[in-house]
């Protein structure tokens, strides 16, 4: 009886009854578990071209109670979709706080970095590059753990000479921003596991009113993502609860670089302007 | 003649000539090139018994009209002290604007945290996290490029149950914050090139408060580091105009996954609660 | 027949056929508009010891569809409680575009102090003080058009010493706020019409752990009055669509006035250590 | 012997001796003391035709040290020019701590509405509304005690429709903002006593780049008033150790009152744009 197994075990269990259609569903829940992860069972059917309903028979056939069981299970074999809390009480029971968590750490962003480098679609980059360089005006969008990247983003952005600003909070102030967009503009969003609602949002606004939408996000089969024009994606595996942001961070210097090589008459102008600023302010050190 | 050649040549031409104390000097100088970048007569002249005189007329002495010139000779050979504009005019001149961006940028970030993992002490590393587990409040201090890094690190001693507050803006509100520190209070400061006067001079005033500082810095010899308690230093390398972030908030998650391991009851006590409160928002999409 | 007029007409048309509770209902939401406008049917019944059932029919037997439409019907009496839209739309109709905006503007605000000032409970505002004065740690709550008044506020007690801190986006980050309170802290929430959900949330978070909360608000029945140890209301009429922070920002300046009053040697302690830090830096340009 | 007493009593004693120029130079002090206070020596002297040399002799002539010293004598006796630290000591030893605190406040806060309402110039007001609808694009300047006032105009300029942002921080990311002002950007910078020095370097950084500057300050003659083209002043007397802001804050909302009729269609279109955002969103306890 498989009932108590992994979803890997209730399938190889139960397949050999399944009609074509659940033969269908059953390949494609194992075969894009991120996608699971975050759709609802309206959504999944739709891929197979089956209903909702016979999503949820399919989970309850298999012993789960519902669709929403399923996709639990579906999340517990994701480490990416643990909770911190789950994910630190996992950490804990298995690695002993060892002296080696430096080397753990910086290993492990150097695998997210070769990760992301590996996932990045060029024909992709580069028409984003496009849709950058022609707005005229650049949001960048991200909160809670996404809102160091967005501040990092936009600023960068401006110093290069792009009309670009940050949307951290995620709050009432963004909801008037987000009424104000329009097809000169340009939406940047940022956005990471247990996804913001607000994001996601203004990434919709965005939509309505005819501006553009570049994702940058953890999966692309996230909720951002999947909205977007554009989007691309960074590893942000932890070594303890957190996610690391360092590979996005990586991700989005490489935006920076070729948007300097893109633009470099307006990049030299900016940075000229910037420099002179610098200079003739009391703040930083070495002038 | 080497009174037009660089610095080493000049040296070289002259060394013959040279007295006890300026051949110290020479060595000193050529063997610590980012300590001169940002030092001053006096204080380079102290390091090897002279007067802050003797400097100047050493520099003379090499052709350089006094000792500033000879300090921005040393820093035209540190690539890491180009302003951007500076170091945009030279990579526009050198790089062409090829596809393979983004693998330099990616394999430039993996050598920035190669770099930075074989500089941290763990001796220093160890005294550093007793510091930040002993404090009763941390305040996270950066401004311009570190703003996000500081941003991130707050967030991050949050979510894990520390008192931590960023302090991003380097203005008047800083003013009131540097006036209340005490010694229950510890500085964790944030620092690149071009560094700001705003942030060491919240480190100064923590010193004088009583106060401990952690620095984070791309120069064990910077500013910031000179007077912080704890040093610690992360590879800034960038392929166009701009510093990277990346091995920094790489060194941020060292110092947040080691100190979860360290405090893992109020770790996941503190998990526990801000999971609570995302379940019980509208704010998270997976709730 | 009433079933077209307003509330008032409606209840004048049918409270002669109305039982004892009926009669109460109708008297409670003719003398309660505000509450009623943010009310429940629930909370409303509970006022007068009737059920929601009895609210709804109540309001049926007046010709509305439920009570929501009732809501509607006390809304569009108040004026307090339109939108920014409908405001504007109103005055537009009414108000010629004259030049004698400023003097009315100005005199509205005065009248907008006199409201608030006549409506101050000094036993009130002396347990509020007390409650401050307590803390160890404050946090001064309000998003969108209240954030303003959130920034002052925390702003001028960390002048005079207080421990304050403002979470002014209502998003992610203040979740992580509202994870961390305690019995030694103090919530101070400031929330005005179109309340912001966020707003209200953290100050039931600070309930649950323990925190005492006080509101300042626009009505002394605002969702976050009612969930307040202590409430404060400050008068808030504008001209044209907008609400006017005048008279809060007064209000503001009472609890820090008496506040200085309250800890003398506490005050002069810090506007010291903070005149100091001022004189120190080169920030301002009288020192 | 007049060596002690105040500058009035000072210049009384010596007036006899004064040449033609001395008698112009005394009389264009004591009617203009707050030009005085922050205006340097050479400023002075220009007002009546006399040197530097000759306004630093004058104030040696009256016992003076120099002409720093005179400048102290004459802020000590403008009550707005004292510091924080000043006031407080000076009520702290006149006022009792009297419970009626709260009515101080207000009636002081209606006597600054009073006094700013009666400053305001109409044909000023209306060049600098006419300023603020032809800007494509509107910076909000303050920091500090200026910040929160700052942070409503922009979002008051914002739910109107206009391109509005906020600086608030004073640091290097206003420098950044600084060095991308051109002729189609309008400034509008807030400031009050101990003028903050980045505020009046954006302005004059506005001048340079050719964008308009409007001023809201508390003097006509305080330092951003100076470079402004167009200024506006508020009364800010505080009844114990602070500035007020209330009547600064009326004077903000007399401007967005102003330019809602101005300008109605964008209004109500852009009221209508956030209204909808509102209403979407589950961020407000009203939809």
């Amino acid at each position: 009886m498989a009932r108590e197994g992994s979803l890997e075990e209730r399938i190889a269990a139960y397949s050999g009854s399944f009609s074509r259609k659940r033969k269908r569903l059953a390949h494609f829940i194992l075969s894009n578990k991120y996608y699971v992860s975050v759709a609802s069972a309206g959504q999944v059917g739709k891929q197979v071209g089956a209903s909702a309903a016979t999503v949820v028979r399919f989970a309850q056939s298999l012993g789960y109670e519902g669709y929403s069981q399923l996709q639990a299970a579906v999340r517990e074999e994701l480490p990416g979709y643990l909770t911190a809390l789950e994910r630190m009480g996992e950490r804990l029971a298995v690695l002993p706080p060892s002296g080696d968590i430096p080397q753990q750490v910086f290993h492990t962003d150097i695998i997210n970095i070769e990760r992301t480098a590996s996932s990045l679609s060029p024909v992709e980059f580069e028409a984003a590059l496009d849709a950058i360089v022609d707005a005229d005006r650049i949001l960048v969008v991200g909160c809670g753990l996404s809102a160091p990247a967005a501040l990092f983003l936009a600023h960068s952005l401006r110093v290069i000479g792009f009309d670009a600003r940050a949307a951290l909070d995620g709050g009432l102030a963004q909801l008037v921003d987000a009424a104000h967009l329009d097809p000169s503009m340009l939406v940047i969003a940022i956005d990471l596991w247990r996804y913001a609602r607000s994001t996601v949002e203004l990434a919709n606004a965005a939509r309505h009113h005819g501006a553009a939408v570049i994702a940058i996000t953890d999966s692309a089969v996230s909720p951002l993502a999947q909205v977007a024009d554009y989007a691309f994606e960074a590893a942000t595996d932890g070594v303890a609860h957190s996610l690391s942001l360092t590979a996005l961070m990586s991700l989005l210097n490489v935006f920076v670089a070729a948007l300097s090589y893109r633009v470099p008459e307006q990049t030299v102008e900016s940075l000229r302007r910037v420099d002179m600023a610098y200079r003739k302010s009391k703040l930083l050190l070495t002038e």
